[in-house]
């Protein structure tokens, strides 16, 4: 594989207009039918696999860095993208990175090149429905997969830790921001939701309190409508107040249930 | 006011051993007989004050990093210190600091000294009972006052958003781990934690389902003593298990009161 002239200029002048002690990772997680996976990419001329992430430019916010980075790999525009740790506390960074570059890569670098450095690693999390997205593959991932996070292989530098972290804070989150806008239908059934909600925390939850709860902080509206789904069976069907979510998403919530 | 070499040495080569494009700052808060506060401190030869902070060395871990700035300014060891946010979204904060160096400093300096750089800021919370602590001065802060928390003037830079961000950590921290120790007396009663509680979530509680839970999760235990604080009257005594203690903070709660 040749490497192009885009990538060459990037290795070799991309500390110009980019930070060079600061990354970001993003844990894609995605959701689809009781099914929670995790975005994994396999390294190009490496034996291993990591989350996406990418470096920031100079002129960019880091909010707007995350956004960009995850635009380029998903094609999705107005992800809600949830910052959660930053990652120092490894110091052989330097080391893993310099094995994970292709060899062609490394052999037309210094020791001393950017891309070799340590680096804070700001880590971002999203939440994704995983049957509507095709995923970009590009010079430095020769390939993805949506892996069950229950079946998750080592990863490369901390990126185990990453997702451990990333789970907890995506679980955390669901007691103080709702979340399911873009993962359910417009319209859909309380089997639905409380199916989304157990899926991301793994446990069962009171099937009468908990949709009461939704209700009583009015993220969740009941319609005079129901879903037809065979014979003696229409359950009503429910929406998302999309102002109050928002407000909610903003304001922070305390969903006790 | 002279700069000492050392000042000076740092201002000039500090790069050298220092990341450039990260630092920290720490939200100090503290917690005393009913009263939240958080530490300002009034910076030298500027008109405004800010959270203190510092920077890592490039030997250090980020966590290192923020246990010796907190150490150095408090002198207090083993502090319960929890990373809550990266701001980066802040892109005049090369202008800002800017103004914020003492004018013999800045007449020392060329716009392209790497203190004038814009950075990203790994910000930490603690939390410490106030009455304990003697803040250290420096260089770059010339006075410290412990500053309620509803009563807290414009800060420099970001640092009134850096308030909420860790405010809003803190009290969604209560949920998910337990605070307390070092901030109570070793045995204490019912009223002095449910007050601690109270005074950071700014709410009432349940005051016989606060307890409960506590109990319940094995974080707390109620001992076969009393405290005799006046006639007719003598709580019981409750203290922490801390080991109990420690495994829910490395493996997180559920605390739903």
């Amino acid at each position: 594989m040749e490497i192009e002239e885009e990538i060459l200029d990037f290795i070799n002048n991309g500390h110009k207009d980019h930070f060079t002690d600061v990354t970001i990772d993003c844990v894609i997680f995605g959701y689809h039918e009781l099914q929670l996976k995790v975005l994994i990419g396999k390294r190009f001329g490496v034996n291993g696999s990591s989350f996406p992430g990418g470096h920031i430019g100079r002129n960019e916010t880091l909010t707007g860095a995350a956004s960009r980075i995850l635009k380029d790999r998903t094609s999705l525009n107005h992800i809600f993208l949830q910052q959660f740790h930053t990652f120092g506390d490894s110091m052989f960074r330097l080391k893993d990175f310099n094995n994970d570059l292709p060899q062609i890569a490394k052999d037309s670098l210094p020791a001393d090149n950017w891309l070799f450095q340590r680096t804070f690693v700001v880590g971002f999390y999203a939440l994704i429905d995983f049957s509507k997205v095709k995923i970009k593959k590009d010079f430095f991932f020769e390939q993805f997969a949506w892996l069950d996070i229950n079946d998750i292989p080592p990863l490369l530098y901390d990126h185990n830790e990453m997702l451990d972290k990333a789970l907890t804070a995506l679980r955390n989150q669901i007691y103080h921001q709702p979340i399911g806008y873009n993962l359910l239908p417009e319209k859909f059934t309380l089997p639905e939701i409380i199916a989304l909600y157990e899926t991301i925390l793994n446990k069962k939850l009171d099937r009468r309190n908990f949709p009461k709860k939704l209700m009583s902080l009015e993220i969740m509206i009941k319609l005079d409508e129901k879903r037809n789904i065979g014979q003696h069976r229409a359950p009503y069907l429910y929406k998302f107040d999309k102002e109050k979510y928002n407000k909610a998403l903003k304001e922070g919530i305390i969903l006790v249930f």
